[in-house]
């Protein structure tokens, strides 16, 4: 097996706990005996359980040792509420660590130090972009700013509106887009709406087909943002997943409340008023617009408010990724430096 | 040079000849002797001219004899302003015609079977998806229907605006976009806005880039829809091209009077209003949305009323293709069926 492929396969393993680790991140460890042949697979467990590179290491048990360790993520060097990661690759013997991305945290930077020291051959940034742009993105982002990474996903007709003339939404997107938000919905932390959304279509927001693999679906937090009390009833308020109620109109505000519950990953599913609140405040991180060819010609548009006046003032985005979603247009878009 | 490749030159000179033509269609013709070789090579001349056949064989001469002859439209049978091509091919001692598409006008069909009963080998099919959705497009569906053939291009931000709060648009689509957007206006017959965007913008509704292999820009007719007066000293009303003020709110009204002038092929450039008057009419043939990375927040949307009040009563449509124009989305959809 070769590097890429390892790491590939390190990737696939973090993938499967994405939404489960934090405020840990989702990293995938993959371990190749000497001979370069397969002996162990892992990746991190929920907070307080072991990192991949031991769940991987246990699975290798003596076939490591004189192998390489193919991980998405910089060994960690620090004793937290784990050993570190690099004590772990001492003691099993590993000669060679190729890792995707270094970790931006300083307190657990180091591992790659640490190992060198001990003799360890050390390299980095195998598929490390396939690494960023997926399942490390919002924990890097998270480590680099202190803010969980925000995700704002919309269904919007060709011509832009998020709902008809007479407030109907449902469904403005394909079965095919809406089983992918399901599936989105059981990799995050926490979905959030405003109080708007949840009086105007009164949504369950929790993540209704169980994941690829996975038996139980894992409901993410909910949250709801503004001042107005929740109509008694609303299905937010039932047993099936937490809500959390967050009366205010401030972006950082909502984040900082999130980050302190180690929210990492949000998937804002709000209406146009809260998506124009975080993306004059800048605080969108990217876009996921799933656009059904239809028009529509009336009702509200997908973003309100977000304190652009003239063209030359508009928030500028990049486009990442533009595809098909069954018949609607995916598109992925991320804020221009 | 195989039939696919033929058809493809063919298809090559129809195009150069777009928005030339109408109300005849934009053909292509590429001649074969004998053996397989190139020998002649045409399309329509514009309206009194010869048809492609004509232009081909008169470059072929007598290597045409026993030869192939590649059409993207089936010859036509009948005599109009030109003699039938049907003559010209038989006269050249032309041995097999191949066409792309069956001409759908009762009065000039009809040739593939009078070149049958002089002995020639005649196919049809060739590329016909090509030519279908390509140079023909416009024509086809004017033959079919009577009405020329609407595409409704617009330039808005990901959020849906067509312009910013304060009514400025310029420019919300990218450099690239732009420039697409001009040598599409060098191909149809006309240009259409409705009163609204001549009072908000003024704009020139001309070609400014000359066409790839032609120095002189050909200018479409400008066609302005409305009940008000255009304001005098409007652009549009300068000599660079010919405008027709179409004083009705009825779409079908617009098309009948441009069907009169033999204009085609239809690009609409207008606001909301005028392009929520067709949609709501179906009476957009294509739509083609270029969509720039940045959000607005505010300001009017690409379409107004098209007479939707609910979800399930929006106009359908059909992605057709969704690639990249610059920086920029671009997504082409045609009606549902
Ligand atoms: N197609 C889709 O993807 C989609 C998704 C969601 C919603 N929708 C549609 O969107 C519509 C609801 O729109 P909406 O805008 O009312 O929903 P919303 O954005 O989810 O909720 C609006 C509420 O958010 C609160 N809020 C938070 N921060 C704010 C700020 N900075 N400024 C002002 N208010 C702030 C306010 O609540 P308080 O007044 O309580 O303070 C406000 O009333 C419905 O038609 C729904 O169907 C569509
Ligand atoms: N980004 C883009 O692609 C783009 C392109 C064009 C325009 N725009 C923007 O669009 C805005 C102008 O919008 P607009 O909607 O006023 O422009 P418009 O649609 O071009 O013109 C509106 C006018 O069309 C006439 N009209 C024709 N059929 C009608 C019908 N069935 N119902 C009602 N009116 C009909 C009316 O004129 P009378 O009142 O004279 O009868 C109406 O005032 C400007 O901000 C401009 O910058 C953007």
């Amino acid at each position: 097996m070769n590097p890429d492929e390892a790491m590939a396969l390190a990737i696939a393993a973090s993938e499967r706990v994405r939404g489960t680790t934090s405020p840990n991140p989702p990293v995938g460890c993959v371990i190749l005996d000497a001979d370069g042949v397969l002996v162990g697979e892992g990746a991190t467990k929920p907070p307080g359980g072991p990192h991949a590179e031991v769940v991987a290491l246990a699975q290798a048990g003596e076939r490591a040792r004189g192998g390489t360790a193919f991980v998405t993520l910089e060994p960690c060097a620090h004793h937290g509420r784990t050993p570190p990661c690099t004590r772990a690759l001492l003691d099993a013997g590993v000669a060679r660590v190729v890792h995707a991305v270094a970790d931006p945290n300083p307190k657990a930077a180091g591992g790659a130090d640490v190992l060198r020291a001990a003799g360890v051959r050390v390299e980095s940034g195998v598929l490390a972009d396939d690494v960023e742009r997926g399942p490390l993105r919002a924990w890097l982002h998270f480590a680099r700013t202190g803010r969980p990474h925000v995700t704002w996903k919309y269904a919007a007709s060709l011509d832009g509106r998020v709902a008809a003339a007479d407030g109907t939404s449902r469904w403005i997107s394909s079965e095919e887009s809406r089983a992918e938000v399901h599936d989105f919905r059981t990799k995050v932390d926490a979905i959030m709406v405003g109080t708007g959304t949840v009086r105007a279509d009164d949504p369950r927001l929790t993540a209704r087909v169980p994941r690829r693999g996975q038996d139980v679906v894992r409901q993410p937090l909910r949250v709801v943002v503004g001042t107005s009390d929740l109509p008694p009833g609303a299905r937010v308020l039932d047993d099936e997943a937490e809500t959390l109620h967050l009366r205010t109109h401030d972006a950082d505000v909502v984040l900082g409340a999130l980050a302190a519950r180690g929210v990492v990953d949000v998937l804002l599913e709000g209406g146009p008023t809260l998506a124009g609140a975080f993306a004059g405040a800048r605080r969108i991180d990217r876009v996921l617009a799933y656009l059904a060819p239809k028009f529509l010609g009336a009702g509200p548009s997908a973003l309100a408010d977000a304190g652009v006046s003239t063209v030359t003032g508009a928030v500028a985005l990049v486009v990442e990724q533009v595809s098909m979603c069954g018949p609607d247009v995916r598109i992925s878009a991320v804020p221009a430096r």
